[in-house]
């Protein structure tokens, strides 16, 4: 068996940034902190903790704390006379900006852990996944991560909006790749590919688009009403601009459907059952089939 | 002088992810490009691009970059008769997640460039600053970094917020060192100490506190309304959830008050002056002095 006190050491230096801070978390010495994480990396032969400040986990140390969430998980899942004393379980899940900030949010409380929430694009989710550092994820590619299942969520339906001012300016001649070259976007991160794919489809052609990045769904909405570029927005964050006039369709009939997954490690699927029961539920009332 | 074209090939391999893409945004060949950036890490005797794929940046390739695009941007500010035909400048900045989602949008629309946003804690935007990845950011330090001038902005208000629900059943007894460290708050990341300081601040005692982590502003909010947990919340954002009685301040009379800096690169402050102004003019319209 893993050295479990020594993990616990590991997922509060990594947590909370430091040796001393763990150590008075645990209410033990530092000494005996930095005794434990020696003892787990000389016999795993790996370091685990990049000193800093701030401390922080290698890869090997964030797969170890990611285990060590995943057995307290299954701990709170016992019978009450046979489950130990133990920290709150965290669960670690990896959502993407916009299902966040759009139907998400209320399915976490179908579950009474910790969340850690790791936001990246849900084409990327998988890599995360796959890595052993979340315990779920919400992926657009159907295809299962070892150890994973995966269960269809529905569509999430984007569409290419800009104000009607910057439509006027960029596209009076039409969206052709030309126009489309030369307006800017406005793009979430460099991982994301959803203004690429709508350009394609608009143009048959794979363009390079230039744009800003601003990596926050609202504030990219925003930028969008602002006049900063076009982008794709989630059709239900964009229903009241479009209600109001900030926010404009660059092709009315064009929209970009997303599938989405909820992946889950088979060997925590019963653990979080609560929470992905409620997840399917929200995404059925709230995404297209 | 440096290699500019090397540079521009570097810059483009990272934004874009991939030599290839380079290459076709460049009009050159992949060898080419290969070429270049071999060239340029065997002038300087270090390595720029992680090969990927996708291809990314050292930190001396992400240093590099920037580069780049101060010069890009300095070359933007001459005279239109000795200005270069140039790709568009490209101004990376570092802004924490609250000032984005509240006050700092419309700013942006006062220089005609390409941002790229780095949304991190206010705490610690002046490390960007410092590895020069950044050109100007806001910060929670007035210490300006070498190289940078430094503007006060004013004081951004966060109120300790969590739903009637949350704080009659976490907080019946009174907010005190005990009740705060057994109720769940809501935590933006592992570099977000604002919950931290107001619990100081409440108790006259250093808590470790435990909580969520939802790195997203509008989410945030909404997470403390739907129970998850308690947390700072500036008072522009919150305004209408209390109005509306989704969310109540659990000491009315103990606010958070973080004083906010702008920081530039001195180098660039002429060139991008009217972002500096307009980003003095709103911060001044929407904080507290």
């Amino acid at each position: 068996m893993h050295d479990y006190p020594a993990l616990e050491a590991l997922a509060e230096i990594i947590r909370l940034g430091s040796f001393d801070a763990a150590a008075a978390r645990l209410g033990i010495t530092p000494s005996a902190v930095s005794q434990r994480i020696k003892g787990l990396e000389d016999r795993l032969g790996a370091v685990l903790i990049h000193r800093g400040p701030p401390a922080s986990g290698t890869e090997t140390g964030l797969r170890l704390m990611q285990h060590l969430d995943q057995v307290r998980l299954l701990e709170q899942g016992l019978d009450k006379h046979i489950r130990p004393q133990s920290g709150p379980a965290v669960l670690r899940i990896a959502v993407n900006a916009d299902s966040l900030a759009t139907w998400f949010l209320p399915a976490m409380t179908a579950l009474p852990v910790l969340y850690d929430l790791v936001v990246d694009d849900q084409d990327h989710a998988r890599d995360w996944l796959r890595s052993g550092q979340v315990s779920a994820a919400i992926t657009s590619n159907p295809q299962p991560v070892a150890g994973c299942d995966a269960s269809a969520l529905g569509h999430m339906r984007y569409l290419a909006l800009a104000s009607p001012a910057f439509i006027a300016s960029h596209f009076a001649t039409g969206c052709t790749a030309e126009t489309l070259s030369a307006a800017p976007a406005v793009i979430f991160n460099s991982k994301d590919a959803l203004q690429a794919h709508w350009a394609e489809r608009a143009t048959g052609q794979r363009l390079r688009l230039r744009g800003h990045l601003i990596p926050a769904s609202e504030p990219f909405a925003r930028a969008l009403a602002l006049g900063l570029g076009w982008g794709m927005v989630p059709e239900t964050m964009a229903r009241s601009a479009i209600a109001n006039g900030e926010l404009r369709p660059i092709l009315p009939d064009l929209p970009l459907d997303v599938p989405l997954y909820w992946q889950v490690s088979r060997a925590l699927a019963p653990a979080i059952r609560p929470l992905s029961d409620a997840v399917k539920k929200r995404a059925a009332e709230n995404l297209r089939p």
